[in-house]
């Protein structure tokens, strides 16, 4: 019987989609790969089929990436980043908005196997461990680490929790409030409230802890939340918000209250989106171009085969401007 | 020789891909449609190749969406509702960030055609109007009108731009800014401009014009446009920025300056986009949700082989706020 690419996959220990594309010159390719492949082709004289190839050349390079919103700006930053990565590789990208809907990221996940996409970028994270680890693709994870087999990448979020907390102490605040996300769901982001809650116990500090919802990203939310902070604890002097949308509501509703920032009130936020706005906002930066770019990296090692690191930490800088 | 798909598709007079969706049951089906291919399988005495059929089942409806900055808030909120509308209706999204990219866009569109996608919607355009009409796909653009053959979806720019500026008149401002991207792109936002000098005419209201370069989006352009205004007329007393981005840098740089708002200077904006921030922004509201459902809506209309409205132009909002 004819040799198959198939076989050839064998021999390597690799995908029949990744022998495919060492013989169709396509994406990513290491030069250990494509030794590889020539000496498994050698070794089991392999004659290629030139029509399964035409055909497999027509095949597009697609990868699936799952945001839980487009529309906010970090997601908007992360995904041009990324969009800009992979088609710098010849990768198309398949996107979708999961809005955090758990039914909804699951059927995503199944018709980008449908489709078959070569891998998927998880930005959304509403499913069980158990869940990402059937998915059987190539597979990389934004802000969450699921188990050993699956690479993610991130910021280094506990760092940026004590940068943020440390400044606001360095400013003499006495009392300050940590507003985030949820805190249940078990992302890499909680580090920066840990990291917040170290800070604030050594030092002794007056604190409050404010989450929203598990349905995050409803800027009504927000403002609710915001003054429902105030409201409560009218001596609040600094705050640390682990978004900067969240930092600018703490800004707007300052405004409205007539307390001057940072005379009254110190705010920090977190992400460093370009777009802040009218405000000079003290932030902590996320280097989102270095993560859409070491996601689509870490996809691509994975896709040729080759070890890829599980971890992929990236720094974070304190931008200090004038809301502090 | 026996009755195909192809010739089904040429007694209805609608493509391939239409027949192949009804006989699957796929995507948005009208019952006119449903019916005129019955009776054509009928009066042609069509056998189905359930092999083909099944073939066909497994292909992925995907449509292909371009624009020119994934990270511009108006185009991300725009993606979320495009996307959502078109997840609703089986389609999936690819997604293509131009950059404003002519080269990009080009490749784009020939990987999009080669990926087999059923439709494209354009929010990008930087090609010339022949090579948009020589895509032979279903299309539909974003505001810009291509040709008659091309529908498209916008917001009603002349009433916005008129709007924003009676406004401004209305409010005893004496020397009034327009900033916007570039004029030169034959853009249909390019009526905010036109609405612009009909008023500031009309009322013999002094005025000036300032354009961003070409390649717009680019924020830190933002800034020096709105420094430059203010140093060679510091006399500006009302500003009507085409974006809400551009008329955040315009309170940014009034702030440093020492210019209250609005009592030295009124602002309005454009957009309405969401999270405005710590402003309470004056802007025309683009109705982003709405358009992105009718630009998917337009786009399945199409598929279908239904007629298609050539124009859909939605109603604009003024929001006061704060800046005016």
């Amino acid at each position: 019987m004819a040799v198959t690419i198939k076989d050839i996959a064998e021999r390597v220990g690799v995908s029949v989609t990744t022998i495919s594309r060492v013989l169709n010159n396509r994406g990513y390719l290491s030069d250990k790969l494509k030794k590889k492949v020539q000496g498994a082709m050698e070794e089991l004289n392999y004659q290629p089929n030139e029509l399964a190839r035409s055909l497999s050349r027509k095949k597009s390079n697609v990868i699936g990436l799952i945001v839980p919103d487009i529309s906010h700006p970090f997601f908007g930053q992360l995904t041009k980043h990324i969009e800009y990565y992979a088609y710098k590789h010849g990768y198309k990208l398949m996107l979708c908005n999961s809005l955090l809907n758990k039914k909804k990221e699951k059927e995503y996940i199944e018709l980008l196997r449908a489709s078959q996409v070569d891998g998927i970028i998880m930005g959304s994270h509403t499913m069980k461990v158990e869940d990402y680890m059937a998915i059987k693709l190539p597979l990389v994870t934004l802000d969450r680490r699921i188990s050993d087999a699956i690479p993610y990448v991130s910021s280094d979020n506990y760092k940026g929790g004590a940068l943020a907390t440390k400044l606001l102490i360095r400013k003499r605040c006495r009392k300050i409030a940590y507003l985030s996300g949820s805190l249940q769901l078990n992302l890499l982001a909680k580090q920066r409230h840990d990291a917040f809650m170290e800070q604030v116990g050594r030092q002794s500090v007056d604190y409050v802890v404010r989450q929203t919802d598990l349905n995050g990203f409803k800027y009504k939310e927000y403002e609710a939340l915001v003054r429902e902070l105030f409201d409560e604890h009218p001596d609040i002097d600094g705050v640390f918000a682990s978004s900067d949308l969240l930092a600018l509501q703490v800004v707007r509703e300052s405004r409205r209250r007539g307390k001057s920032i940072p005379g009254d009130l110190k705010v920090i936020g977190y992400d460093g989106i370009q777009n802040g706005g009218a405000e000079e906002l003290t932030t902590i930066e996320q280097p989102i171009q270095e993560m859409g770019k070491l996601a689509v990296l870490r996809l691509l090692q994975q896709m040729a085969g080759e070890e890829t690191p599980l971890e992929t930490i990236l720094p974070v800088r304190l931008l200090e401007r004038g809301t502090t």
